[in-house]
């Protein structure tokens, strides 16, 4: 091809304008060195904390109805029990088990979040390295690192075409989620640098996830998608499936053709300096995050004051626009109804003094001491309120006033939650399922990952029999 | 949440501009509702060609490493053995199954083409479809009204969305392939129309495939994970996972997601009268399709003049300009080199009258006579000759002239390859597996297959012990 070389070297060839730098080789040979000894004392506990938060999640959500149906649907096809379902007992191939707890962790939508690109990090990659360190025995630390190094790209892949990926409509998870878990298995496969940029590449040509998509259970089919994606392009590389040497940006690349906007500093800049998951957050209300506030400045009242439902007259919410907007039913009839309704979240709120799942059941919802407490509830719009705020007031029976205004609400970047809010959470989602004792058991081992030599055992301990 | 759907309502609301029209669910009431009765008698026959000659494409390449790689890789993942691997002895589950045979029948770029949309229909469709029949018997003629329903559908939505999709990256067999695997699959399963409309959403949200990737084993990976991602999608949507009503066409759906440009006129028009189908092509030389005329006119006068390499004193041919840029090797060493010599392509077509795979093993390109008619092969280039247009001039070692022009090459729209044609091309593909008689059997059975009570058994003929 003499001809062909010749021409593609003349005056008028691509190659000659500016060209991006080799961002997707940059972050292979990253991946390929980095190691469980380099990472900061507060990473790694970020790294347990978005572990933690994202195995309650899956377990907690384990018996949905979309979680069923994929099993019901995929069973059929599934190799050896290689892997478990979390919260449940049926185990799996690895690659179907990464599906179906990538389901099971988003599908509440109560996962973790890094806020700056509304990415939820860590169903595509735990599910992927969790099923996978079943079937290949790792460490505890270096499970933690692949966790760490997963995030670490899919939230700068993120960072670097957000908002404007995200405004064409992608569901960015998914979209950059098979980047996370291919990176993460790949760093547990062992790859070195040139398979890893096959496994990126592979990657690349995988996005999982359209925005329309929202409201049904292919939502949450997005992130575990991508864990089964990212993990499927691990593995072909490992064996010599060979890809493009610049899948992420590459003229037709995935950067370039997902989106209309790119900055690649934000992916090659500080690596391995600069890590993504500490900017993860975890939701502390199992109901859209319009109504955290509300319910945060009732539970800071309830517990300051001992409140108890039956000595309260009535309590006044000032709140951002969009609560009522998206919040504003008066009489939920289910569990689910009860997520857009701001007066049960405010009730429960004062009577349980949480709202995750078990406060959104429909017993919950129905039971009479909250329907009278709700009903004694009003919420009115106030134009100049932050999205992330609330005004509270409670009127006592005997008249005594108590007023609480939340600048930030828990969970926001600005006020974090704590290790034991996250205990609490998790409690809530797993004892159901595991008792108090399981749930204990599993809460320990979690905190104790690094010190684990087989990670795998988590997801042993996570199964039911 | 009467507050949200009074908002939705009012006057700002995108929802009263125009809409799309419901083309999901137009195209899903068609596919729940398309029968074999009414399949024209050349579309049921274009469907019969298309099937043979991808079958051909996936049992000759399955020996190419591409494939291998692939089944070691995901060999320990596999479920039941439920469906063949065309052309070999291992046996997957339906789901990888489709993967693998998808992978196989591109994988030597020979497989038909839509040329419209430069989709290459079969692959995503019949790999999914053929796999899932091997597990649910089915009937011939189901079998190929699902293949043409399938290949209706994707080289459709790629209409709407071409040129204007490819340009901005997308390797369209394997987006619009998606949504073929996903009705053929979904109509093998009997889908109703809602479920139809959800598995049609759940392929719309799991596009595969970056033209980045053209030159490495990912391309040929993308027509098998469309076959894969399509018929999970038909899966999930069969047990009620719910997804989208308006997957397509929705603001953020896969149309305006993925392109810059659509015309939904394209998807909904004519349904079940206008049959893409039609329009299939198929690749009569395994190589370039630039040099395809040197050969065709190569081919012509061999056969009208019993032409024999020794007799022969040169081979002049004037070419369109493509042909040196890109297939001008004059000294090829392995067959792969061979593919990108006009010179070695047109001493093949005199000596052997073909140009199939086995005209570009290593051995053919070293053949002595071969090597000898090929040094007495030149090309000029002709700036005035059309891509699909050579003239080719013999001179015989008596001095007697003879000249051929071909003014649109085999295989092109205007002139189509014949069933004879077809056959020889899945001769040569096939043989070297099957052996003579096999191969004569695959064959009938593939013209018969209106006639089988199992589609699943041609599967089961085209593997090997």
């Amino acid at each position: 091809m003499s001809t062909a070389t010749a021409a593609a070297h003349g005056p008028s060839d691509p190659a000659s304008v500016e060209l991006p730098p080799a961002v997707t080789r940059i972050l292979a040979r990253h991946l390929a060195a980095a190691r469980y000894e380099d990472l900061p004392a507060d990473v790694r506990h970020e790294g347990l904390r978005t572990f933690l938060n994202w195995l309650g999640c899956a377990v907690g959500s384990a018996r949905h109805e979309a979680v069923s149906i994929a099993i019901d649907a995929l069973s059929p096809f599934s190799g050896p029990a290689q892997a478990g379902i979390l919260g449940r007992a049926e185990r799996m191939d690895v690659l179907h088990a990464a599906l179906i707890n990538g389901i099971s962790s988003h599908v509440f939508d109560f996962d973790d979040t890094h806020l700056k690109t509304v990415i939820h990090p860590a169903g595509p990659v735990a599910s992927a390295i969790l099923a996978l360190a079943e079937l290949r025995p790792v460490s505890g630390r270096d499970f933690l690192n692949a966790l760490v190094l997963g995030v670490d790209v899919e939230c700068r892949i993120g960072n670097a075409v957000y908002p404007d990926h995200y405004h064409v409509g992608w569901h960015i998870t998914g979209t950059t989620g098979v980047f996370g878990a291919a990176a993460a298995a790949g760093k547990l496969l062992g790859l070195d640098e040139q398979r890893m940029v096959w496994a990126l590449g592979l990657a690349a040509t995988q996005p999982v996830g359209l925005r329309e998509m929202f409201g049904t259970m292919t939502k949450s089919f997005h992130p575990g998608r991508a864990a089964q994606n990212g993990l499927t392009a691990a593995l072909l590389a490992q064996r010599g499936y060979t890809s493009s040497e610049q899948g992420i940006e590459a003229k037709r690349g995935w950067a370039n053709v997902t989106s209309t906007h790119r900055n690649y500093d934000e992916i090659t800049g500080d690596l391995g300096r600069r890590n993504e998951i500490l900017l993860n957050s975890y939701k502390p209300f199992a109901c859209g995050i319009v109504i955290h506030p509300a319910i945060d400045g009732c539970v800071q009242l309830r517990n300051e004051h001992g409140l108890v439902a039956a000595e309260i007259e009535r309590i006044d919410l000032k709140v951002h626009p969009l609560v009522l907007e998206l919040t504003g039913k008066t009489a939920p009839k289910t569990g689910l109804d009860g997520k857009f309704s701001v007066y049960h979240s405010a009730a429960v709120a004062i009577i349980d003094g949480r709202a995750g799942e078990p406060q959104y059941s429909d017993e919950r919802v129905r039971d009479p001491e909250v329907v009278g407490l709700r009903d004694r509830v009003t919420a009115v719009i106030d134009p100049a309120m932050p999205a992330d705020a609330v005004a509270v007031t409670v009127t006592l029976k005997g008249g005594r006033v108590l007023q609480k205004r939340v600048d930030h609400a828990i969970g926001s970047v600005a006020r974090p939650m704590t290790d034991r809010d996250l205990e609490a959470k998790f409690t809530d989602l797993v004892q159901p399922v595991h008792g108090e004792a399981g749930t204990a058991a599993l809460l320990r081992a979690c905190w104790d990952l690094e010190a684990l030599a087989d990670a795998g055992d988590i997801a042993r301990m996570a199964q039911t029999r």
